[in-house]
């Protein structure tokens, strides 16, 4: 009973948007899309080495998730609506470092993060180190509107998404060969050579709003319940239809250090200057090289893959027939 | 062993500031000060009515927390150093909502989080969750200084607490009769007249250096696992030699969103503008009336105390001999 009811409290609470608090898209000058789209698939050390096939599979990956997103924002579907499928889609593929793909932590369990944001509204939310949640993309979405909070962790948000009904799994869904022998070549290398996945869209929609996702496995053979940038809004998610959305991949630390998300979308919002200037002097002046990188998409439907590693799993489409997918530089 | 091995390898990367990653102190013109501290113990709705003996305790606490910083600073200490060991002091006062004053949450029990930035060199730590460890704070500061990491959350902090040798206490310890009255009435309450009570401070020391933490024992009856403003670097806690130092008190979701201690040091930094005006746009154009307050402190030891709420629990002083102590307008 008492958590029924501060359900009913929190539900007219959370969902409390007001007129007041709707943010107008930014003047669009010399926007010539309707809607725009990117999506990653983490950075770092990506081996040009790659077999042949295996980076063919990541290109195959990318594209689908690309057309997912590229159909829904051409029928007007909303920008928010586009991230939350596209990650759950690149959730649900074993190729990425989110959902099904999450990598090892040091005790050989899953703890994974993700975040949502609403560019229209400044709506937000997220959650970190869920164990069972299928697609914490959704369990994210859920916090942003059902709830009066942004951030829920562990076997908190385990009990929230026990309340929502998400779909569930068995932890050892997530449990890929691949990632099990990464975690046992991780366990006898230095942390210098961590890959960087993670998964993460951005959309413009034909009604001129913006959004941002994120998803994690978080690092291979990580400890003491780490949190990364990807479930922190301002650090690897941000979206602000008064500027851009945000979505970033790399080594969390620096992207939380430096604010990478909040400042980029700032840059653009405060001081007048493009959405490529603001994410070129991020990546390569206030972050180092290897850092990792981001994908950004504004008011306007601009869209920058700008990242200071090898190389960064990516995808991009608009409405004037851009499809482009890459992997390295 | 692998942990001994992981930790080795942490102690390396963790402490690996090297010289070009020190932060200058900005240019402090018409600065008359060679040490500044700034403190608060929470902002909301804080009844006037309140009885002068329950007042006056207050102001003895913010008074005791006060003078400890500044003797430290005076005497030449690291602002880093004092505000550890000022919020230290605060965590052990049962006045305050963070260490040993600390809420209930819903299920009657305690889950604090804290965090710490050092404005010379950027590297910060905090934790969250933490349910045994007598003070947030120092734990925060181990984190920052012992491993790579930023964050680290639940059980996995306390694990990291168990290696590090900190104070621990057992879970009743948080448990104050005020805090339990205070959960009894809240969850027959609105969210509405929720108390917002944290610890922070900011100082910059004689060697010209920021820094800033801010410590809570979360909301009242918080669900979920639910994650505030207080250990999200950018939010809630923000420091850099290059701009301010600033700690956050208030609707946790609100600093969150709108990436309030960031927001407030890029202003200052990239827009030429003064700390005061910097943090009077963001407590009173960016969030609503009610939402909380800041404290912070620039390279010149201009200090800013400003809220939008009722009153804030607050205290400066500075070596031109400023010693106040406030909490109404």
């Amino acid at each position: 009973m008492r958590i029924a009811a501060w359900l009913i409290l929190t539900l007219s609470f959370g969902c409390g948007v007001t007129d007041e608090s709707i943010r107008e898209p930014a003047v669009a000058e010399g926007a010539d899309v309707s809607w725009a789209l990117a999506i990653h698939g983490g950075a770092g050390v990506i081996p040009r080495s790659m077999e042949p096939e295996r980076a063919e599979s990541y290109r195959l990956s990318l594209e689908n998730a690309l057309r997912l997103g590229s159909g829904m924002l051409d029928e007007g579907g909303r920008a928010l609506d586009a991230v939350e499928r596209v990650i759950r889609l690149m959730e649900d593929d074993p190729l990425f470092n989110a959902g099904r793909g999450a990598v090892f932590n040091h005790e050989a369990g899953h703890e994974l993060d993700a975040s949502i944001m609403d560019g229209r509204t400044l709506e937000c939310g997220a959650v970190t180190g869920v164990t069972t949640v299928k697609n914490p993309i959704g369990l994210a979405r859920r916090v942003m509107e059902r709830t009066d909070h942004v951030l829920l962790s562990g076997a908190g948000a385990e009990r929230f998404a026990d309340e929502m009904g998400v779909d569930r799994v068995d932890p050892s869904y997530f449990s890929t060969e691949r990632r099990r022998r990464q975690l046992e070549s991780k366990q006898t290398e230095s942390a210098a050579t961590r890959e960087h996945g993670t998964v993460g869209v951005v959309a413009l929609d034909r009604h001129g709003d913006l959004a941002a996702g994120t998803s994690t496995g978080g690092l291979t053979d990580k400890l003491y319940g780490r949190v990364g940038d990807t479930p922190i809004v301002g650090a690897g998610t941000f979206a602000d239809n008064a500027s851009c959305a945000v979505s970033a991949t790399g080594r969390g630390e620096e992207f939380i250090r430096h604010g990478v998300a909040l400042t980029v979308c700032r840059i653009v919002q405060r001081e007048g200057r493009t959405l490529e200037a603001a994410a070129r002097e991020v990546i390569h002046e206030v972050l180092e090289p290897g850092d990792g990188g981001i994908i950004a998409v504004d008011a306007g439907g601009r869209l920058v893959l700008e990242f200071n590693t090898e190389g960064m799993y990516r995808g991009s489409a608009d409405s004037s027939g851009r499809f482009d997918v890459e992997i390295w530089r």
